[in-house]
């Protein structure tokens, strides 16, 4: 456990390009969800196998056969979804499954149905960016927890509703969703002939809770869904392009399709990586999970002991999503006041949908001497600001 | 040069998955421009390092400022383009360069001039992704070479026409285009305000003529133009996937802006080979050339001496773009024959445009015993046809 004790602050600052080295070196950032910690020495040696292999040529177009079979077998043991290696597509990142799905499933006018809410906003960007519109169902977030209440969800529901958004484990909040409102999201899909789409970048960074994935519920969940898997948060290699999209018959079929039209195919040492993951992955990720549950409650312990402060316990995730509102300010004009008093960079809870204004999300998925320092420095902002709450 | 002599059919039908292992182990395949022999030392070397130096968290957007500065200074070196690491783009290999800039200035409705025609088969494809219409300028084909002849192009242009797609050295017909061609195409982008494509990606593959980019011509060709460059095809690791795009202003954001949002950034390891490529790349390229011409003469000696074959002289790439119509087939029967008869997977004249019917392609970037036995073989198969011609 060593290994999570210090991170290499220069090395950051030189190399995490978009988490650390946007900022001056007063600056402490938990924004971008990067690990603070190198890749595992296994996930390196992965890729120099697969250097000495030379597999440098043009490879198969969906994935390298090896890999879609680690990748398959992994999602049937792991997730229980009955799939084989033609379910899955190799793609360059999690975003650009997003882009895919979004892309797939709508047309102009249409409309995506994100549930939880508030969520990653590339979620709503891609909407954007098909031509469609958002349609938010959202957590309530109160001080002991996150909770979804799934109540009048279906009135949400219209005629051009093409798509349900769902991420879990999930970004912000940690939510951790149940086996019952995971089952009433898989037969809204359903009755109503809609793509699931099902994020679970972050299924291996869970504290409480088991994680659920819907398509593995019936048949008919697995062809109603699309699911992605990653690498990049737990494993601390986001640089490497990869993740996989699981899902049945014609959806899949699409994925593969944009994946080939735009790339002819994902980066065969990026699937190297992948596949060191996804067979030696294991004794990290009970370590990694034992340091980032030791970094949450610190987090929240500190948090908790804030003037008029409150944040949910996140049963999952690298992310804490306090609430700053008591101070008066929105989410923007918060994260503002602390880039500039605090010298410490976090993201705009705004940008994660309506029902994130308030909030900030802090990822702790760093040292505790960086999450130290950055909530003291919060903490004494803070201090100066007036309390109107 | 021993290092040309021979291929590893072992290795390409296991690991060249496009070009070799989609066929039976009695099939050769001159197909997909990939190159037969592994990547070099040094460009495996340079993603050694990388891995080394642990490059991998989210990087910058748009590419690691040493890949762009080093891309930057090679532009400005060899191609003459005044340009700065903030006129550059990395993205995720050619294919992408095409599909964001089709994706960027076309507009249902609007139309693609191809120039010269017969090209790339994804040019065409990707305009009519965009919802756009490929209008064709072709060259003229003919036993002693290939022939520009832009007399008649201002006629294609109508309101409708936003962009100008070109090839250059040409992909399939090897013509390397003259000056005076690539100031008649800058002088017509410029008048009719369109965005000028040049696909540069075989620039490193030159066996007679001087490469010219037509941004280096003046300040204004340059803001008119998108240049893709590339490394896929004279480096061996199309696998790997990284080109970089160079231009100015709202081009150039544009695509980076394109990449931004479907991949957050171009994988690292790629950018890391790609790295390695433009600062260890001379010696490698000589000696490949030096290779590539004595396969180009020994093809075109052979094609030359089978009755009703003609083929023009590439000056450029590792491409054959010999006519068989006096056998009285079409492209799509005669791969289909050659396919069937002699063993030998080639790729289709027609899929490269109208100009392109009769012909077939010969990637002639293999070893000589490699390119003599599918030749013996096609020529055998000929042998049993009637000649029309």
């Amino acid at each position: 456990m060593d290994f999570f004790k210090q991170v290499n602050r220069e090395f950051l600052r030189r190399r995490a390009a978009l988490k650390w080295g946007a900022w001056g070196p007063d600056v402490l950032s938990l924004s971008v969800a990067d690990l603070d910690f190198p890749a595992p020495e296994f996930i390196k040696e992965g890729v120099r196998k697969a250097l000495d292999e030379d597999r440098a040529p043009y490879a198969s177009l969906h994935g390298d056969p090896d890999v879609l079979a680690a990748a398959a077998e992994k999602v049937r043991r792991v997730n229980g979804i009955p799939v084989g290696p033609e379910d899955v597509a190799m793609v360059p990142g999690t975003m650009f499954a997003i882009w895919a799905v979004t892309q797939y499933a709508l047309r102009p006018g249409d409309e995506a149905l994100i549930c939880p809410s508030p969520v990653y906003p590339h979620f709503m960007k891609k909407v954007a960016g098909a031509g469609g519109a958002a349609v938010h169902h959202s957590l309530t977030l109160a001080p002991e927890g996150a909770r979804l209440d799934l109540a009048g969800i279906e009135a949400r529901i219209t005629p051009r509703t093409r798509l349900i958004m769902l991420c879990n484990p999930h970004n912000p909040c940690g939510v951790v969703l149940t086996r019952p409102d995971l089952e009433a999201l898989v037969d809204l899909a359903i009755r109503h002939n809609l793509v699931l789409f099902s994020d679970e970048l972050y299924e291996d960074m869970i504290f409480e809770g088991t994680h659920l994935s819907p398509a593995s519920f019936s048949d008919q969940a697995f062809e109603t869904t699309l699911t992605v898997f990653g690498f990049s948060k737990a494993y601390g290699f986001p640089g490497f392009r990869i993740a996989y999209v699981v899902g049945h018959g014609p959806h899949i079929k699409a994925i593969r399709q944009k994946a080939y039209e735009i790339l002819v195919h994902t980066d065969t040492l990026a699937q190297a990586a992948a596949l060191a993951a996804l067979t030696h992955g294991g004794a990290w990720l009970k370590d990694l999970r034992a340091h980032l549950v030791r970094m949450r409650d610190l987090g929240l312990e500190r948090l908790r002991a804030m003037p008029g402060v409150w944040c949910p316990t996140p049963q999952a995730s690298p992310f804490l999503f306090p609430n700053f509102s008591a101070y008066g300010k929105t989410s923007a004009e918060m994260y503002d006041y602390l880039l500039k008093e605090a010298k410490v960079v976090l993201e705009t809870g705004s940008d994660f949908g309506p029902a994130g204004e308030g909030h900030l999300r802090i990822n702790f998925a760093t040292s505790p001497d960086v999450l130290t320092e950055a909530l003291d420095r919060i903490e004494s902002a803070l201090a100066k600001l007036e309390r109107r709450g």
